[in-house]
């Protein structure tokens, strides 16, 4: 099914959820929305997916969720679910196929604390590109994103394993990755170069089904992002 | 037991967690370990507690957590788990006794995404009394508090509930309670005038035998809460 262009302020609201399906309400580039259809795709849940024009939301958008954030989704009874790790967990709960989350709460818990740890250096991917377009010396941003990058890295030494909970992949790695995908398009590569085993760790999630599934070309990465920075995010760049 | 006195740098670090038991990291007056605290006496998970000094922390309380924050629970193997939300998941997890998170994962994903807002409610109980301490106008702040309280107050009516998820206590009330609780010590009790249902979900819960079992009397609250405000927090007032 080819990509729906956004559904902005003033249009109809689309009809019920398909039978069988979830309904994710998205944006194609948002790094939030992003982990949950990594989760839609690895756990292979049929669902149907709804762009929202983030700038001009349209009125039954607030409706259904008063907040205007995706992602966000819709069941066929009508129950709505937002916030990008509630739908994940959510979806990793009531669907079958691969668990993402451990069952051991210890270990459930553990990806939690990872995730609350991860919340802190995700500002890093917008101060470190707006500091850059208002001309500001970003080098300290970037010292402290790399000590970041280090911790990350000391945890994939410590625990030797692939993946940030084993050896295949699971919720936390998903988490994670919306932001390392965009590594290029933000201009932060380099802050890999001294967190070996963490560039590795990013190699090996580009292989991953559901990664590719998900992902957009680099090119159509940067001409929505350009139309970003400059103020008028072109949500269908390329459709 | 009686309480013990925080534990400050220098201290000697407390033995091994008794068989049996789950330590708590705690501070006697935060209200995040509130959370906690009210979840374990609401399980009845029989538990030590350990009170820290925030501003002195122990070398080995930071090597355990370097975050160093509280609540933090120690398992007898070892095991550290914080963050209060993920605290008091762990423990509905794996303690038996009344179940506080519904087993179904909407009305799961519910008590998340109210957990959600009310993390935008909690800074107020902070920003008012430092506005007033700095002499500012806090007209505008306790206006914006009471819009949140409204929404909160809906949430009763629209429900027809007694608490946040059906006639009896689950893990959301206790997720708001610590502020509640405080509502009187931060001088917020007028901002409840106007949200009559609200302000009776605060007298059903006084009436619980967990907040009755975590609480505080009101002149030890103000006492040390005086003590914080002038910079010098004295974490065992009344000891």
């Amino acid at each position: 099914m080819a990509t729906q262009k956004s559904f902005a302020k003033g249009s109809a609201a689309p009809g019920p959820v398909p039978k069988g399906h979830i309904r994710l309400y998205s944006m194609r580039f948002c790094p939030f929305a992003h982990r949950t259809r990594l989760v839609l795709h690895a756990k292979g849940i049929k669902h149907e997916t709804i762009n929202v024009h983030l700038k001009d939301k349209p009125e039954w958008f607030l409706e259904k969720n008063p907040l205007g954030l995706v992602p966000t989704l819709e069941t066929g009874s009508g129950q709505v679910i937002y916030d990008s790790p509630i739908t994940c967990e959510y979806l990793d709960e009531v669907y079958a196929g691969t668990k993402l989350l451990p069952a051991d709460p210890f270990e459930k818990a553990q990806q939690k604390m990872m995730l609350e740890h991860f919340s802190k250096v995700t500002p890093y991917f917008y101060k470190i590109p707006m500091g850059r377009k208002n001309g500001e010396d970003v080098t300290a941003l970037e010292d402290e994103l790399k000590d970041k990058f280090v911790k990350l890295n000391e945890d994939l030494v410590k625990n030797k394993t692939k993946f940030y909970a084993g050896d295949s992949i699971s919720m936390i790695d998903y988490m994670m990755w919306p932001w390392f995908e965009r590594l290029e398009l933000f201009e932060l590569q380099h802050c890999l170069d001294g967190t070996p085993e963490l560039k590795k760790w990013t190699e090996r999630m580009f292989e991953d089904a559901a990664v590719k599934a998900t992902t957009l070309k680099m090119d159509t990465y940067k001409a929505f992002y350009k139309s970003y920075m400059e103020g008028k995010p072109d949500y269908d760049y390329g459709l």
